[in-house]
């Protein structure tokens, strides 16, 4: 489908799994970036800047020619949920995403290094988790699947059966909004 | 969670997958019925029928206390889309629900066995396909992938890409509604 080299600048093997699903063909390299939020940074915009700053970063090292950067966050009434410090802390985000809705916000940047041209874009999902008994938290908690997760959980995992409904990109709400990715990628590998 | 035997009345590897990742152990006994419609009959009642036999034919000759069946259907502008005849047919399917909504109904019943109790519904999901190139839907159909499943597609392969967003449950367009299923295994275990 694209002949181009594509280079994903993302850790994440859960992004990796999707990517490959589409058919694309692929090398991964991390990128390595500061992802501290700017003061008074908004969600949007930090997911774009760092998505960008992920695919730039590995553009400046790596050989290639499409490089993909992406950054994922969860957002409930107003906190964002990043990566639990412990298990407390991932028992207290999933106490907060219980019974209710949040949001799941992905960045994600494709840069054409030979064309000096880029595409990106944020998409964001509406999440509805069923209400958790501090038992199913614990026994979740207990997987260690929480540490490494932004907001506490993997839709795709031990989690699935917590999520009642969404409304938005499933993919996105795994790391990568593929639908809008393969069209960014098929439009610059295409011109 | 729930220590009574659980027996899944279902030969989709997909299904099996989803109750593994809720942390229900239980053994699979696909069942044999006739899964033809009944002259006139409406979606839902079709669903809910065949989920309801699938579990009371293993239930007759099975060990086990909670027996599970489903039935997935794909509806598109009045058309019910079974699995494709060939890859003719795959392609049809695939071209009719490029770039517009259908529905995924999945309906699943939980019979208790020991309590001559059970509870089924039926769950429907919204999907909405990008526009498919011809070259698209012939890659697709390439793989074989289309000939075993419901509408010719599943979400969670090489059609990802495909699904812009989705609006309700996730678990049940990949064949079982997962918070709705485990809810009832709960309730029917816990009494």
């Amino acid at each position: 489908m694209i002949s181009a080299k594509v280079i994903l600048a993302s850790a994440s093997p859960r992004r990796a799994e999707l990517l490959e699903s589409a058919g694309v063909r692929f090398d991964v390299v991390p990128g390595h970036i500061d992802e501290t939020p700017l003061p008074g940074e908004e969600p949007v915009p930090h997911v774009l800047r760092l998505a960008r700053e992920k695919a730039d970063e590995v553009a400046a090292r790596e050989d290639g020619r499409l490089f993909i950067g992406a950054d994922t966050i969860v957002l409930c009434d107003g906190e964002i949920m990043g990566k639990p410090r412990d298990d407390g802390d991932a028992a207290r985000m999933l106490t907060k995403l219980s019974g209710r809705g949040h949001q799941v916000i992905t960045g994600f940047a494709v840069f054409d290094r030979d064309r000096g041209r880029s595409i990106s874009r944020a998409v964001t999902t509406q999440v509805f988790f069923k209400p958790l008994s501090a038992e199913e938290i614990a026994a979740y908690v207990a997987t260690g699947c929480p540490l490494d997760k932004a907001g506490a959980y993997a839709i795709q995992g031990g989690a699935a059966y917590m999520v009642e409904r969404i409304d938005g990109s499933y993919t996105n709400v795994v790391g990568l909004p593929l639908c809008e990715v393969v069209a960014a990628l098929v439009e610059l590998a295409g011109e």
